[in-house]
């Protein structure tokens, strides 16, 4: 992962949001390579979830909707991480990512012990228990410390657990709601009633717009309409690079379907579906599993929800949710907005609301997921026989930033140049192709091998002496082949898009 | 403008944002044909700009940065408008907008008028100073009201001037400076530490970038750094349909010079690369025209700007804005962040921080600048000589959100319709492209006029019975063509992006 990292900012993937200012946590910008990466990822979503399907429609919301947007949808209730304050350091933690335990010496508690979530906790908190015997100049034997998170601490242990940053008991509060929806004014009053929010999810904006839909197109059950954008969420502890962010962007669709179709059977589908979707852009299927929700933890109009997860480098984490909601979103907007959003079917001349199925997908989730299965450091070893390590993307041709890199064989060779910037110039037409000149071949092949470039094409001296073609060097398998310049582009093409 | 209004309502280009709950005011939400238009608008920018050049690479930043980015770049200062309140009323104008003037009889001031712009409003002063004339009982000859903002009006007349509320003097405030970036807050706590800003352009995310640029590619002056995202603006009084919403999406380029570098020639260039594109994407040159600020009205750091005015229904109104802006972003960024943002130049062996030519265009104001462009009701006859009015976008084939439509000639006939389902489900691989089996092939025509699907293709008897050719219709000239099936690719392609 860390070797990643600096990858990404070496290279010009990611950086910290405002570096120069010292970064602000939880904000990301994607630089001149990330951009078109994150670019191929939302294309290639459009293309084979709403062009390529008949029964889906895009849609475009405001990022700033009506306030009773989030009160209809329960966001502004219930949409909340329980936090906890230390009231002498001021600091403020996730409740559920502070953990605490009783300090035992022969089954009699002497005192507590906490510490914010890590992996090396339990090791912490032992030896924290530890001193604290000593301290105490208790003898007798040390129980491993047991630990839960403070959501599990009943109310008159908040007195006796110590805060974090200060190591004393009395100073933490009861874990209270925070909402996650970040908050802005709309007009010049700032008051209650200008009170909006940046969404925290696109879905809303698409049941928001049910009924414009319908109204506007000829969709027929069952249906989807599918959005791209950006979504923000204040959270407490962001944390593992940009998975979990407070700024991302989201590809979200809401599958509309009739209240007496199979909902499992096409929820099953839609899993495969968007397997399939991950697996085609080059996220191997080994490192993706399925999550399905237990019963007791879905909310109570949930049908059921299964998440694809994907095994990052810190963990198997959620991916894609897909989850069956049944009527309840559209239902909460139709109360709460007053308006009848039923969707009236032709063929058995009745009015109803749809359930729904809502595949959910983070584009930097999928990103990381992309960069963390195409990342390698191999051993190569070259003609003359010398091994060395070089390091790669094996990005799918469609992800990868640049589709290809023209190289002339040499610089100083004009005609060579000349043939190399008039393919350049062409294939730059269509696709984001590269252009170098500087430094041997190899080098040239290993800078492109380190950003992904799926192929490199070199004009030699063959291309312009003898027979007008080109060697296309495979980034994966350094296989060279050699083709006529004229058919290059639609090889290209066959290979990106095939 | 009204009629334009009512298409892209109800043929799904443009709703109001959070419509069922009675909207809010400044914010719009893009329905299936608009979302797939505003994509190809941005689409065609970033190949023009950013793919099919060698002097560009792209970005994408964060929406919220830190904070002090907008303190050096002066929007923390002075991004405001004046801002009037009425006092009695509670309500507030922004003090541009709001007019006043003198009711002057035989030469005496006897009171004042004053309401909010628009273009009637020189005969509602005239008609409230011929009232009040009549209410004071006045005789003789009253001078026409010379109208003026609110801003011109001296400070003793504050007391004077009525609320356009009211019709009282007496309520009105001086005019304020509020500023128009909409605020929050990141992480839990809610005090001056942790204010943060929506961005209200995506420019300065560049400037805050150039270094990690600079640092990560192989760029060399004269360069530039290009950008696509959501701004932010929490204007007084959205107006005009999205030509002034507050949520809105710009395209910005900044392109970096040399200090000594011909700046003047640079920006003649920047504006005719600009108009050649607006063009290239179906706005007529001859909406287009220039406007060159005053030197008196520059920022004093300004060199000069020009912007590129287009013909709205509304009035003659900026579309893309190309500043000259010299040294001032970075070098206020480098102090701000104490950070060295030089470049050096190879060449010269110096370095020294570059200056910069901004064009900033708005995704929106594009947008309905090309739907007012393509906007047509014409007459015309069908082989029976009827005549009729078709609704027409004549929207340039890159930018329409079908490139093409493939009718089966009748849908009862299953080779008919086998083979148009066959052909668009190829040509849906590549582009988005409708289907329609209903209704007479006229109609279906019509319905795609209104849209602008620039073709329409028939597959019919002779298709499956002689020729396995097709019929395309072309949308502006109603003329048709008839080409085989399997070139139909290749001849789309061509007029799509040739």
């Amino acid at each position: 992962m860390d070797a990643l990292i600096a990858l990404c900012k070496r290279r010009g993937f990611i950086f910290h949001s405002s570096e120069i200012y010292g970064g602000v946590n939880g904000f990301f910008d994607y630089g001149p390579l990330g951009v078109e990466m994150r670019k191929n990822i939302k294309d290639a979503w459009w293309r084979d979830m709403v062009h390529r399907r008949e029964d889906m429609v895009g849609l475009d919301c405001s990022i700033i909707m009506h306030p009773n947007v989030w009160k209809a949808s329960g966001h502004v209730e219930g949409f909340s991480d329980p936090m906890v304050d230390c009231k002498v350091s001021k600091n403020r933690y996730r409740a559920d990512q502070l953990f605490w335990g009783a300090v035992i010496v022969d089954g009699e508690t002497i005192g507590y012990v906490s510490m914010l979530e890590s992996e090396k906790m339990q090791a912490l908190a032992d030896a924290d228990a530890d001193k604290l015997k000593r301290k105490a100049q208790k003898q007798g034997t040390l129980a491993p410390v047991v630990l839960k998170d403070y959501t599990e601490a009943s109310p008159d242990l908040y007195e006796k657990i110590p805060s974090p940053s200060t190591g004393q008991p009395g100073s933490l509060t009861p874990p209270r709601d925070f909402n996650l929806m970040f908050e802005t004014h709309i007009g010049a009053l700032r008051d209650e009633s200008s009170v909006a929010y940046l969404r925290p999810e696109t879905a809303q904006g698409i049941f928001a717009n049910f009924k414009n839909v319908i109204d506007t197109t000829r969709v027929k059950l069952p249906f989807g309409i599918a959005q791209i954008g950006k979504a923000f969420r204040n959270e407490i502890t962001p944390r593992n690079y940009i998975f979990r962010s407070r700024e991302f962007e989201q590809m979200e669709i809401e599958y509309f379907i009739a209240p007496d179709a199979d909902w499992k059977g096409l929820h099953r589908k839609w899993l495969d579906t968007c397997i399939a979707w991950l697996v085609s852009i080059g996220i191997p299927a080994n490192r993706i599993s399925e999550y399905a929700h237990p019963k007791e933890k879905l909310a109570f109009y949930s049908q059921g929800t299964t998440d694809l997860m994907f095994e990052f480098p810190f963990g198997v984490q959620e991916l894609w949710g897909v989850a069956c909601r049944g009527d309840y979103d559209l239902k909460q907007h139709a109360t709460h907005s007053g308006k009848a959003l039923d969707y009236f079917d032709e063929a058995s001349k009745s009015k109803f609301l749809p359930h729904v199925i809502e595949p959910s997908l983070g584009v930097d989730r999928t990103f990381l997921a992309l960069l963390t299965s195409a990342y390698q450091e191999e051993p190569i070893t070259d003609e003359k026989g010398n091994t060395e390590i070089r390091t790669v993307l094996h990005l799918h041709p469609r992800i990868a930033p640049y589709k290809a890199a023209v190289f002339p064989l040499v610089k100083n060779k004009p005609e060579i140049v000349a043939k190399a910037r008039e393919l350049h110039a062409k294939l730059q037409r269509r696709w984001n192709v590269f252009y170098d000149e500087s430094a041997a071949i190899g080098k040239r092949y290993r800078r492109q091998d380190e950003i992904g470039t799926p192929f490199g094409i070199t004009v030699d001296f063959e291309t312009i002496e003898k027979d007008n073609c080109v060697t296309i060097r495979d980034r994966d398998t350094l296989a060279q082949i050699r083709i006529p310049i004229s058919e290059v582009s639609a090889w290209l093409d066959e290979k990106i898009d095939g």
